[in-house]
């Protein structure tokens, strides 16, 4: 029985406003991912699949869609199929589902394919979708949808700390500048503070670049254990360390302190000690930045700074090339756009391409530790440590 | 590390056409299934939480419903938590996702729900939600939904081994009189051979009680490992072997031989050979009765009896009280409902009380071993396999 897990081929879609149906998008990733490692890869191998994947019966009214994606793809998994969901988190949640199953042996070669077609045709339908990720019964259906809970979340963190509107916008210009080297991300055109400070107003404090666009895409990855990696490729990257804690769902059960996220910390040394490494460990992250706080609050909760500090730690250029972590490189959510399901699983390829020294101009020099981030609200949190030593 | 798991706790809610949210249900089961564990569960042991449901994003307008459910239950799981879908075998995959969690140390005490709320009240709206579960772009949208998917399934095993429908038949009337004494069943009123000939065709061979009703529902259980079981109960039932295999996800895509699921022989064998035993050490099952005919295929499939032969299987009671093996003793999919989501883990809580000698009038005697089935359509299966003995 295999103790450890490694990632050893990725591939991602284009995001953005995609003309390309849901199932169209899985064949894309799926097929640049097998055809990455042909030859190592033959028809049988794969006998597990894991579809991440969000809302796809409200925004395409089809379900039971790890069945289709697997067809799709002409893999017919003969020991393990599952589609998993956790909102925001699922592709690291889907990960972790993987870890699980190859360690435990219900399988040992998986596939785990990251998907969400959130654009649709029909004016208003998208914000109604989205609302539905958060309870419709007594939040989101009231107007309490996902970017009010952070904004009061940054006024929070702007009374305690001083954080200002120019703090926020820094991590977009950051994730922005970072993109410009991403061709799959959404957005490639770069942004200065003056440009996010002049977006409009979405939700006070933030302006339009402070947010996450609505993106279709895909990411799929292949895990393995320990003893089959060598088979597909020179260099695996390792599962080190894997956390999750929910402590809240609604906005009305946080704690009081709604800048302190006591998940993440939960959930960030539970992966901290399964990987025996420490916060400065961390060369580079793609942390969820799904608005420009969540970034901010990651570095806390994550114990890259103090609480209080991230303006600070960004402003420093501590979060960027050259600096104490380089955080989201790829241009995180802000920048690559989110398509929920795939969001993680392209984190997680991010990590994959810039520890095997393979992400171009996007590389972080001599990384070794990587970290992927999710919150699938702010009381729910998900974190995985990878890296190039078994 | 822990091999293996066990449930210890099981609770069941009423399946039918309720008056009750979604919400309502997952309470209803959640703290059913807690309270039977008063005394000896503490405030903050279960520290995962693993949610099957397949279509709230449509029936209720719902996602993200993991977390909902957990903050439902006052649940904080502080190792693991998601939402896992596998259409009609959700239940008996989470239970898989539950194994490997513990088994792989990600969590330990792990709260498996199984919800669904099919009924709506919008006129209409069920058929176009249920079809969602098969490919709407290649077949559902064209009128091939479940019913004739499974019907000419029927009509294949008719012609190539003389199978009628009063053999068809006889499986709704054995469900059927199970469930009269199953208080928590969606039909209690038994049936004979004339009710389920006489009543309204669905689609050929299948008149209505060939099929399973829409109703809502909901299930839970609590999971642990062997070496926590013992704090809970003094009867922990142990998941001795699991399978599952995906052949194919469309009726395009079955083999020209309908009537034989190859998928289903893959799962069956994978889970005895992992428990070690031979088809015939079943002494009770539930199996995917979703039509007639998949009850029938099922005595096949899982080696009860040869190809062609599981109508004489029946009709000489050997899959009934005093047989071979007692097939649905809780009046299965088509006397309790099929709650999509619930009916897996409904399943395996009447596994968890006929093993433990708690079942009441449905008590199979000297039940020591126990199966449990799912299709999610013909060319995919699921099965696990429980016994008393660790």
């Amino acid at each position: 029985m295999s103790k450890k897990v490694a990632v050893v081929a990725a591939a991602v879609t284009k995001f953005g406003f995609r003309n390309a149906s849901y199932r169209d998008l899985i064949s894309e990733a799926g097929q640049a991912c097998l055809s990455s490692l042909e030859g190592a890869l033959k028809p049988g191998d794969i006998d597990g699949f894991i579809l991440s994947t969000v809302m796809p019966e409200r925004t395409v009214f089809q379900g039971h869609v790890a069945s289709l994606a697997e067809e799709t793809l002409g893999i017919r998994p003969d020991r393990l199929s599952v589609r998993v969901e956790h909102m925001c988190a699922s592709g690291n949640v889907a990960l972790r589902t993987a870890y699980s199953a190859i360690v435990s042996g219900l399988a040992e070669v998986v596939m785990v394919l990251g998907v969400e077609k959130l654009n649709t045709p029909v004016p208003g339908e998208t914000i109604l979708n989205m609302g539905a990720g958060l309870d419709r019964e007594w939040e989101s259906s009231m107007g309490m949808t996902a970017p009010p809970v952070f904004a009061l979340i940054a006024q929070y963190h702007m009374d305690q700390y001083g954080t200002t509107e120019e703090d926020l916008a820094r991590v977009a210009v950051k994730n922005h500048t970072h993109s410009m080297n991403n061709p799959n991300a959404h957005f490639q055109k770069g942004a200065t503070l003056e440009k996010v400070l002049t977006s409009r107003v979405i939700s006070t404090p933030f302006k339009l670049l402070d947010c996450s666009p609505v993106s279709d895409g895909a990411a799929a990855i292949i895990v393995t254990s320990e003893e089959r990696a060598k088979d597909f490729t020179a260099k695996p990257v390792y599962l080190l360390g894997t956390g999750q804690a929910v402590e809240s769902f609604t906005l009305a059960n946080l704690p009081d302190n709604l800048s302190h996220w006591p998940a993440l910390v939960k959930a960030g040394k539970a992966a901290y000690n399964m990987a025996g490494i420490q916060p400065q460990d961390v060369d580079l992250a793609e942390v969820h930045d799904c608005f420009s706080i969540a970034e901010l609050l990651a570095y806390e909760g994550l114990g890259w700074c103090d609480q209080g500090e991230s303006a600070a730690f960004l402003k420093e250029g501590r979060s960027d090339y050259g600096g104490n972590v380089v955080v989201n490189p790829r241009g995180g959510l802000l920048a690559c756009g989110h398509p929920l399901g795939a969001t993680g699983v392209a984190q997680i390829a991010e990590i994959f391409w810039q520890l095997r020294d393979e992400a171009g101009l996007r590389q972080v020099k001599d990384a070794q530790i990587g970290l992927t981030h999710n919150n699938s609200g702010p009381g729910e949190h998900t974190v995985n440590i990878f890296g190039i030593e078994n």
